[in-house]
């Protein structure tokens, strides 16, 4: 059977206009790779979103998916705590098994 | 290191059509908040489907993640059960870490 | 409460040239559905790509998601495993619940 290899899903759902400062924090924990996914649609604290109604970026929201060593996710979260503080954003992890622990 | 917070992550992946009744289950269960993504193409039970295919959101599908306490997802999963069963879709609950435990 | 069912979640971030690829790797391997949503930008090992940049397809990257019993997993990976080996991609494989165990 083929080998896996234990890594972290780092998930950062964030207003767009942060998304440059995610990037940002995720280069600087050196993460070595991650995906940004446009969203369509979403409800947080404040309410009902939907990007038709936005202007520009403002309002919109953008997934960040990240694959990372254990060992660095403390550095990543730390770097995007005050992110999300200071945006609508949420930063969740979850474990996978990828097959190709090279690339991250 | 930094505190996280133990939280499920569901992913329901639904013919758009559905959606309002999926978000309105969401909101029946109490759920604090979720995002909304769109899907290219797929393929189900019934065959491929492609978006650009679609008139309309017939045959759309998109994917709605939502991050919620443990004690809630019981009643998130009961009150989206009868879409599933409905609609083609499937819904799916993972175990997450969050760094925000507030606002879920 | 509600029955749930052990299922695995595979994601797929892989360049929009292999889609096709892919997905005839999880017919291959019989899995029974997967959805592809689209990412609007990303950084891998060979620098940063965004959609906006690109001609066509080229530099474009997709995520697929599959649901599949645990079973069928090392089918899945093992016809994976060329295609990411070949193109830019990462494949993670994660546990999840599902409440409709017959439609994987």
């Amino acid at each position: 059977s083929i080998a896996t290899h234990p890594k972290k899903r780092i998930e950062i759902m964030i207003e767009a206009p942060a998304l440059l400062r995610v990037t940002g924090a995720l280069d600087q924990a050196e993460a070595t790779g991650y995906t940004v996914l446009p969203a369509l649609a979403g409800r947080g604290n404040g309410g009902t979103w939907q990007r038709d109604d936005a202007f520009g970026d403002s309002g919109r929201i953008v997934s960040v998916v990240c694959i990372s060593d254990a060992q660095r996710v403390p550095a990543i979260l730390e770097a995007l705590k005050p992110l999300v503080e200071r945006h609508i954003g949420i930063v969740s992890v979850s474990d996978v098994e990828v097959i190709r622990p090279e690339h991250f």
